[in-house]
């Protein structure tokens, strides 16, 4: 039994086979089942550009800096741009129907109490974003608290799912060893979340090739990997998507391409 | 006539003279008129400890450093215990009655939408904290947006006066010119802030005693000013208070004693 299956039965129960091929192996009873669902893996006809969320979270961004991304964002038809979320209606006023918008939220430290998470959430999908990247609890995390981990993102992604949402899980593999790496995913998928992603880009460390193989290990093809923080060129761009990635998180987009 | 005054009049008119003692001069029409309130300054007879904020906001917190914080707050009789929302329960269980709880929203990047804002200060005020500590929208300061910048604040403030819980402003100084440290104190006492504080502690720098004594002159002795960010040592903290400082967030009290 590998390391993930035998975590994934101490977390919930040894039950019947999962068929959606993650190496978790074991049914999870996630909030929503992917099983019969396509796969959310890199199509190389569609191209990088389609997998980029063009993105600024910086504190010091300006109305001019936003606009800017939007303009290289609708030129290159990258996936999303991503914002804080000041910003929304201003991405929303700028962008190409097939560029969609998103936010982030309880970003970047991830200690928002569930409810401070649910209602910063209730208000990002009010104002009509896309998508939304959470930042999981990681002190919960680290606390082995792992009930309140696992509600921060289930009430989120409940929401997002009531408003036909996409929700990213933002890990931030940084602060993790290997094997809160495979919780966080484990639980991330058992709540409902859509992608799991590595970095907010506010850590001590973004993305590896490493991480992003063994994140697609745990959820399997049925969930979204993205790859954040740190993803500048050309060259590391392609390594993530060689171990997994089907989003990456970017401020310079024709960097990448 | 000074910079201070010119800037307040050029934002808010040349109203009536203002009682309250900043040299702003020129009233504001603040959303709480504090003229013939108490002062809001350090005390020596109370001592150091008596205004200190033990504060740990990382995003790898965990149970047991926010127990020995409590700990500490309470062998000291600090002023508060500052936490990410996450902690509010365990912090409200934990300290003595004297000792009160604050929180952090809209931080560390200061980017949230009003609405995101008001959302997320209302699940921290239902959750029953004594004091908010929310990050000014650094953007919209940057952007010369000075509505979006006012009414953060002030859908604050009203949510937080209606609680009877304290709101402190970080400015995040690091980021700003002089002008713009004078113009957001300006902005915060107007939209019915109790104190302006220097610092996230996640930004590029931490608080200095001539900011300090800037945004003291600014908001005069009814509105309390925070100092912030890389206050480590006793005398740091003496200097932050010989400047005008009348609270102190540090995640070490007894090195400030």
């Amino acid at each position: 039994m590998n390391n993930i299956q035998s975590l994934a039965i101490k977390l919930f129960g040894n039950n019947q086979a999962c068929t959606c091929g993650g190496d978790h192996v074991v049914c999870l009873k996630c909030e929503v089942c992917r099983a019969d669902k396509v796969d959310m893996t890199y199509n190389p006809e569609a191209g990088v550009a389609s997998i980029i969320d063009a993105t600024v979270l910086k504190a010091t961004a300006t109305q001019e800096e936003v606009k800017s991304l939007c303009a290289m964002a609708n030129e290159h038809k990258t996936a999303s741009v991503c914002i804080n979320s000041h910003f929304i209606s201003l991405i929303k006023a700028s962008l190409l129907p097939e560029v969609k918008s998103c936010t982030v939220i309880n970003f970047p430290l991830g200690a928002g109490s569930v409810t401070a998470i649910a209602q910063e959430a209730s208000a990002v999908l009010a104002a009509g974003v896309d998508e939304v990247d959470m930042v999981q609890n990681i002190s919960a995390m680290l606390s082995l608290d792992y009930d309140a981990a696992y509600s921060s993102i289930n009430e989120t992604a409940r929401l997002c799912i009531s408003k036909g949402a996409l929700l990213k899980v933002i890990l931030e593999t940084c602060y993790l060893s290997e094997e809160q790496i495979i919780i966080s995913c484990l639980i991330s998928k058992k709540a409902g979340a859509d992608f799991v992603k590595t970095s907010t880009g506010f850590g001590t460390a973004g993305a590896t090739p490493e991480h992003i193989a063994l994140m697609r290990s745990v959820v399997g093809p049925k969930l979204g990997v993205k790859a954040s923080g740190g993803v500048r060129t050309k060259e590391q761009a392609e390594a993530m998507i060689a171990a997994g990635a089907n989003r990456i998180g970017a401020s310079s987009v024709s960097a990448l391409l």
